[in-house]
Parts: structure tokens; sequence; C-alpha cells
């Protein structure tokens, strides 16, 4: 009998919190907090006055404003975009982290805020004072930091994208023809995380044909329709272009889109191949639209505006997954704060078409169907999947996915032995797995439901895997505090799901990559155009060996350990042809 | 010989600052002000950290911020908001008046605001010292608020228009016919600025039949396609929506869609009459889209975005005119400051559609050609006027006005004698009126050109008129310092304009209306259904006699003088018929 979601929940949050090895409640008062004005848990009682018949804020220091030196200010600044901003927000108003605005954090106040901030919490905060990874002084500086106001960063607009902006070899100056032996299509295009690189790895030798300076932390590879460019973005927002036609392909222009990025994504409509490239920015929040030659930046589109369901303001709605249609020519733009899917009809450049899909907030990533007509997007935060139907432009269907947290990458297409094509998505915050019907035609009482929950190793997972050559479906769980869980993937046999409760095996890649410094994590599955071999990342830490390591789809057999000391944190890797063919 | 452009200009303004009685340079230096932190002229250096790489301003106090007390602050905010705002903006950023962020005011300094405050310039800023508007102290008070960074106002979304949205009479429990035997379509909606009220008066009678309290300084009235429904806005962003069936036409639903406003319309698209109704907001800046039955707010959208032509956000571009088309299903709505004109289809509510139309900067209002397809529109800062193809739904043409300012309300269409169709408007900023020909089919070589120039009597003209019955074009001149120019209209004879400088015929209104104290202002000309008569405000202090002056079109003789005590400035004047058929 299967364990209720519920049920399964409480019981993996308990064993988080233990795993933590903390009590969130009751834990002990501290000493008392330095250079607090009015007391830590002063209530955030602005000075008002009022606008036409509108109370408004008066700028400027508030009484209660804990005292902080302008080098406290810088350091807490620095330490909050570069760890709490992603989930939190650049103006803390939250989304997979809780907002953390002045009028909530002065209500907990600062006892609170420094025990959260040390401790963690099981729902997913981590334990940054008891980790190590901040200092005691830190995790003070952090949580009187956060009852002052956010600093608004600036924005960044045309002036910003061109001053940036670099053609190291102009079009005219690039081959008209490959001019390498390389096997391009099978080429994988790896993130070297913390080294701001990336790695491209020949698919059969496993050599390291180059590695290339990028931003930092590279979030996605991507390929232009016709194969011959590929696209990386840094969390930084630093793109680069790279030409995989010249004799040793390298970076032909870059660009740098606003603070923090995480989407790049090339025009794949027929007529349009290769015509543009767009980028999508966390901050500030906003879209670029650049010539698919030169990323020369053409037209920003900021995406501030309202939340689709409450119809309120939102000041950072930022941008997540960009998807190309085959259909239309269109991007398919998710919004994450504000829920919408926006269509950005690119045909004519300068007077832009836009659709707003209302869909569900807190958009993240997703993929296409097997079809490749049906775009199927997480909204995380509301455990939903949106699916669009990229050739009417409408949204299709809203599904829940009965976990916590959906994070699918770009998904995982499977032909059900029950159900028809199906897609697979797996969770942060639970060891679930949800199959979602994708096919309205041939499978019409089976479409846009969730037909099948799987359970794997546990939370803590960022992708499932597979490829259409494959009978497998592949589960990792890099997040998961137990470092045997993170440190392994889950793998499903395709046909045994048509099981009541499919079991899974579990391939040890740690142990299989031979590294027994630190606790790396098995991230990201990526097949190679054949579809016969699955790559993942043993992702150490920066000073630590990590490795590739590459497993027989077939046998489920260790293949190859891909070991270089350029191989510094690798994560993410895109198969070029499965990665232009939107393959997965 | 015509004079040139230039000399023109410089003799005009030369007037007006001989006028305003003020030399604007060599103002002599007045007494210390008060309350300085570092002195009036302290350069703006805020305090600067990091983000990412990127350098942002610490929030809070400032070096150099000069002292207020709260309710200084409180006082300053109410008075930038209800006389700089409209110019300025409420952020600041500058459209019509200049700019006036503390960057820029810091350098200019304390005494410079303040003497810029008391004596105004001739280029549009008003005298606000010197014309007794503001005290010393106010004026010192100002410039001192306007060396601190301007306090945001509060965002205005769906729960604050539902708050204040009210049905006061519900459809089910209105009339199915018309219930009076007002001639509905002769009816003029007259605004009563000062008084927060509109009057409606009998075209052929003269008859004030009803006065209604409405938001303050009613913008404009506009009426459902049906003609049945009269929708007004007043500049605090209260709309009203007024039942012209009932037996005592009134209210039936009210709501308020901001905290400043100037734009509502209804849309008109076959099978939508009546369906939609949109206002557009100042602050913030969006605009909304409603039931037309009940004025229920249905979706809200922020207009915050990118420049058209630098590509740099603006963090307040406010919503102008909004015309509805005849040819789709969309509203076409100018965003003053970014100088887009986007077409929002609303055959989907669900899931709107945006076309971004390049125009120019500071759109402003604007009127249908006597085809009723092009979409003429001042791009007032820039000199300019865009015209939106509307059944193609692009830009037709942009047009240099060769004049400063221009003010067209929705312009004036005239069968000219030598050229064809043309379009007229007046000018803010000089006494020239652009003839523009609108009829690429009949007149191609003229079409989207300014054909002729003409001059009438001096600057501060906002509106021209006409109508296809009149054989005459009247120019108004209402913000012209001259009271005996502002007391008057310019009309030109349409048979004349074939000469190389027309002359044109003076009518003293203010003299025919007998009103002898204060200085009022004749303003807006609208001609009844038939175009036979039109008539004009003669718009005095609020504790002052005002007037209608009803001007006999053919014989350009006086016809009838409204005065009744209820007519409290009287300024907009919206006939039904002309105005539900564009009709000008």
């Amino acid at each position: 009998m299967k364990p209720t979601p519920a049920i399964r929940r409480a019981t993996l949050l308990t064993s988080a919190a233990v795993a933590l090895g903390l009590a969130v409640t009751g834990v002990s008062a501290q000493e008392k907090p330095k250079d607090h004005a009015d007391g830590p848990a002063a209530a955030y009682e602005p000075s008002m006055t009022t606008l036409g018949q509108i109370q408004v804020e008066i700028p400027g220091r508030k009484p209660g404003d804990p005292v902080m030196t302008p080098a406290e200010f810088q350091k807490a600044t620095t330490m909050y975009f570069e760890r709490c901003a992603g989930c939190h927000g650049v103006l803390r108003k939250g989304a997979t982290g809780k907002a953390l605005t002045p009028d909530l954090t002065r209500a907990n106040g600062f006892e609170y805020l420094r025990d959260f901030i040390n401790y963690g919490s099981p729902a997913g905060m981590p334990n940054w004072g008891t980790s190590g990874e901040l200092t005691e002084d830190d995790v003070d500086l952090m949580a009187r930091y956060l009852l002052l106001e956010p600093p608004a960063p600036p924005e960044y607009g045309m002036p910003e994208m061109r001053a940036s902006w670099k053609v190291h070899v102009a079009p005219e100056d690039r081959p008209t023809e490959k001019m390498n032996d390389w096997d391009i299509d099978n080429l994988f295009s790896v993130t070297l995380r913390d080294a701001g690189q990336i790695a491209l790895i020949d698919g059969a030798s496993y050599e390291i044909k180059a590695v290339l300076d990028t931003g930092y932390a590279v979030h996605i590879s991507r390929i232009s329709a016709s194969g011959r460019y590929l696209f990386v973005i840094g969390r930084d927002a630093k793109v680069n272009m790279i030409d995989l036609w010249m004799e040793s392909p390298d970076t032909v222009a870059e660009i740098k889109v606003g603070s923090e990025a995480r989407s790049v994504e090339t025009s794949k409509m027929e007529g349009y191949e290769d015509k543009y490239a767009i980028a999508g920015a966390y901050w500030p929040p906003q879209y670029v639209i650049m010539d698919g030659d030169t990323l020369e930046p053409l037209k920003i589109k900021s995406t501030r505006g309202m939340i689709y369901d409450e119809q309120t303001y939102h000041p950072e709605p930022r941008v997540a997954a960009i998807l190309s249609s085959h259909y239309r020519p269109e991007f398919i733009v998710n919004i994450k704060e504000t829920g919408i899917i926006q269509l950005v009809d690119y045909s004519n450049i300068d007077a832009l078409k836009f659709t707003d899909i209302e869909a569900e907030r807190f958009l993240h990533d997703g993929g296409l169907d097997s079809s490749k007509r049906y775009f199927l997007t997480a909204a995380n935060a509301r455990n939903k999947v949106a699916v669009i139907d990229t050739k009417e432009g409408t949204l299709e269907a809203l599904i829940e996915t009965d976990g916590l947290t959906p994070h699918p990458g770009r998904g995982a297409n499977i032909d059900h032995p029950t159900y028809g094509p199906v897609w697979a998505t797996s969770h942060l915050g639970d060891d679930t797995v949800a199959l979602i019907g994708t096919d309205p035609e041939g499978n019409p009482d089976n479409a846009w439901k969730m037909v099948q929950q799987l359970y794997a190793m546990g939370g803590g997972s960022l992708f499932v895997k597979t490829h259409p050559e494959s009978e497998h479906l592949y589960v990792d769980a890099p997040l998961n505090p137990d470092a045997e869980v993170s440190g392994s993937v889950a793998v499903f046999k395709v046909a045994d799901l048509a099981q009541e409760e499919p079991e899974y095996t579990v391939l040890p890649l740690v142990e299989w990559a031979g590294i027994a410094e630190g606790q790396p994590r098995v991230v990201q599955g990526e097949f190679n155009k054949d579809g016969n071999e699955i790559w993942f990342s043993v992702w150490n830490a920066a000073d630590l060996q990590s490795a590739i390591v590459v497993v027989d789809d077939k046998t489920l057999e260790l293949k190859h350990v891909i070991k270089d000391e350029r191989l510094i944190t690798p994560t993410g890797k895109f198969n070029v042809y499965n990665t232009r063919a939107d393959v997965y």
C-alpha cells in the first residue's frame, strides 16, 4: 500500500531535521546582539505622510533601524546577493524562499533571524551557521541586515549592455564551413561552475577538447537551430556565443545582460533559424532579444507587472526558462513571480507582439513533450506544472504534481507501458516523481493528468533524465543531506512502470568515481547523441577532485570516469544534438 | 513674407518673459535658507556599496540631506503632488517639465530652485511665488523638498480597486429602454473642474438637466458604443459610469483606478460594443480593463518598461490618451514616457495580446482622421505627431509639427481647399497651428506631411475645433498670459486656407459673456450635434462667475450665454453624439 503523500512528507521533514542536527523550536537565547538602536524586535513603524489621498512612507532612516557601518552594509549586501537572492529575491519579496521585507523581519525580530540563519530549516533553508559556511559574526551581521530595507540595485539597460558587448570575431571573419574534425553533434558542453568556465568534451573519446572562460556558474548551454553556435549564460548574466565551426571553437561574441540571469535561447522557427538570441535576467527583471550572429542587443523588455491572480504589482518578476517555439516565430518566456508565460512574437522586431498567458506563480524550468508541441513547465513553489500548446499559443492545462517543489530541468519523456507518452518531473522537496500523460490524441483519458507517482531515493532531486533509445528513467538527488543519497542516482526500468509500486536500482556513482574526499554530489544525467550512455557529474568542492561518470544505459554498469585537474566543480552538461533537437 | 519659426518663437518667449514681469538671469541673492545640513548647494554624494559587481546606493539619509520635519515633508509632498507632478512626474523623472531628481537639483542648489519656483520661466514653468499662489515660506519649503529623494507613492492594484468599486444600480435593475425624454445625443457633458462635478446640459434648450458628483477635475467624458453610458474620469482617478437611459440619468457604477489618471474609453469594435471599459492611470503607471456594464476591474496592466529609443528603464511611464479601434478588437494606449503606443487586443481577456509600436516619447492626446482609420497623436515634448493605422495596427508616420509642444485634444479634421483632408493641431508653446494631410488614397502627395502652418493669437493654446458641417477652424489660447488673448478665440475660415497667409477673426468671448471679475480663460470649443453651434467655456476662478458661451457657426455671432451658480469652473465639454461617433 502506498503511504499517503502527507505521511511521506512528514517523515521526510523529520528525517531532514534530524539530519541537520537541529531542534527548530526551543533554541536557547544567545548573547545580546550589538548595536541595535531600539532593541532587536522593535516594531517596524515607518514615518508616514500622504500623497494625494494615499499614505506613503517618508524615505530615509526609520525609528528602530539597526546601526550598521558602511563597511558592514557592503559586506552584508554582497553576502545576501551571493547566497540569499536566488531564493528570496533581490528585493526580498520571496519566491522559493520566504519574503524577508522589514515589515516581516522586524515582526520576527533579531534573535529569530539569527537562529534561522544559523540552524536553517527542514523546509529548505540551509544551515549557514552550523554548516560552517558563515561565521558567528557573519550570521549576526546578516540578521541585522535583514532588519533594514533592501538596497535597490541599479537598472541595466541598453547603454550598459552595449558597453559590455564584444564581438571577438565578426561574422565575415568566421569560417563558411566547419574547419575542425570534431563530431560537434556529440559534443558535451559542461559547466565548470566555480571556475567560471565550460569544458567541451567529445562524446565518443571523452577527451576534453577545450576549456573556455565564461561567466560565473554557467546555468545552461543552448545550441542554435543550425547546430553551429553554442550559447552559454552565467549566473552573473554573461552570455558567451561560441562558434563550433572554427578550427579551435571559441567565443566569437559576448555580452552581459544584467547582474543576475539564468536563461538563454535562440530562434528556431523555420525561416528564423539562428536569426535571434534571447537572454532572460533575474536582475533587472527583463529579457533582451539579440542579433543571432553577433549578440548585438536589439530590444529589452521589462517583465515588471502584475501577479496574474492577485493583480498586484511585483517589482521583481524574474525571467526563468525560455523556450523557442518550433511552430510559431515566438519565444516562450517564463516570468517567475507573476506566473505569466509570455509569448514573444519576434517576426517584427520593431513592433514586438506579446501574449500574456496566465499560468501559475513561481514558474521555473521545463521542456517539451515527445511530440515537441507542448511545453511543460514547473510552477515550483505552487507544486504545479503548466502546459502550453506551442502550436496554438494557449494554456492547455495546469496540473498538480502532488509533490513538493517540482524541479524538472527539461523533464523526461517516456513511452509508458500503461499510460502511453508521459513526461516526468522529480521534486526538490520530497522523493516523488510525477508522471503526466502528454498525448491528448492517442491517449486522451490520460492527457494532462498525473497518471503515476514514483518514489525515488529522497528529497533534494534536481533532474530526471531519459532518451528515446533508453529503457530507463534516472533520478538524481544532489541536494539530499544524506551523503549516500546525494552520491548516487536512482534508476527505474520503464518496463517496470506497469507495476503498482515500481522499484528502482541505486547506482553508487561517487563510489564508482573513487572520490573519498568531501561530499561530492551526483547531478544531472545527460545522454550522448546515440542514447546508449548517460553522463553524470560528480560535483565536489572547488579545491577537491570532481569527475564525470559515464554509465552504460543498457547494462547500468560503469563505462568510464573522466577525471582531469581542469574539471573543477562540473555541474550541468549539454549534449549538442540532444539540446538542439529537444531530445530528453 | 512668413517670419521663420525661430524668429517667431524668440519674439513669443521674450513677450512672455516680459508679461511675467521677470528677469530670469540676474536674480539677486536673497536671505540665507534655513535648516540646511551642509549648505544649500552641497554636492549630491550618496553613500555607495556594491551588489554583485555593481555600485548601489545605501538607502536612508544621505550626507547633505536638508533637515525637514515630518509635518513639512507632508505639506511639501501634498503641494508637489497637486501642483508639480502633472508636468514633472511623481518620481520627478521629467516629461513636459524638467527632471527634478536630487542629482540634478543638488547640482543647481537651493537658491536656484527657490528662485525658479518663485519667478517661473518663460519656457512654461509658472511663477508660483510672484503670482501669489505660494507664500515665501512655501517656496522655501518646496526648494528644500526638491533636494531630497522623492517618496515613492504606493502601488494601487486589484485589492485597492475592488475596495473602491461600487455598483449603485446593478445591470438587472436598470431600465431596458430610455425612460426620459432627453435628446441624449445632443447632450453636453461639461466638466465643473474645481467642484468635482459634471453638468449635463441640453444642446437645444441650454438647460442644465443635472449636476452629478464625480472625481476631481474630470479630464474627459467618453460615451459607450451604444450611446447609453457616459464615462468620466477625474484627475484623482475616479471613474463614474452614468446611465443616460434612467429617468434621471445618474452614476450607476464607480471605481478609483489609481491616485492620478487622465483617460477612459470603451470598446467599440463590432461585437464588443459596451462590453469593456478601460482607464489609464498616471500613478501607478498602469491601465485597467473593466466590465463595460459594471466597471468591475478585470485586468490591470503595468506600463513600466523601457523607453523605446534609449532602451533604458522608466519607472513611471504614464498612460495618456486611449482610443478604441473601430477595425480591430483593440484599445490603442499612449504610454507617455516610453513613447510606446500599445495595441491591446481584448478579444480574449484572460490571455491579452499586446503590440508595442515604437512611436516617440511624451505621447499625449490625439484623435482620428476624418476616415476614422488613422489615429493621430501628439508626442508633445518632441514636437511630433505619430500616426497609427488602426486597421493594420502599424505605425504609419511620424511628423514634425514645426511648433512647440503640440496639444491637439482630438484635433480638427478639415477638408482643405488646396490639400484635401487634413488634421490640425495647435501648440502649447507657440502660436502655430499645424495642418497635416491625412488622405494617402486621394491625396498621396500630401499624406502625412505638414502641408500648412497657420499663426493664431499666441502661445498657450489647448484646443482646435471644427465639425464636418462647419466652414471654420477655431483655436483657443487659454494659457496665454495676456488676458485679451486668453479671453478670446481665433477663427479661420476654411475657404481662406487656400491663401498663403490666412487671416483669422477674433471673437472676444469673455466680453460677450459680460464677466468683468478675474481673468477668465476661454477654453475648448465643442460643437452641438448638428454642427451649427460651437460652445466655449469661459473658465474663471472657483469663487468667481464662469459661463458657457454659444456661438453661431455660420455668422460667428453670439447666440447664447449660459450662466448659472452651479457652473463652477467649467472646462471640457463633450457632446454625446460627436464624442461617441468621433466627429471632430
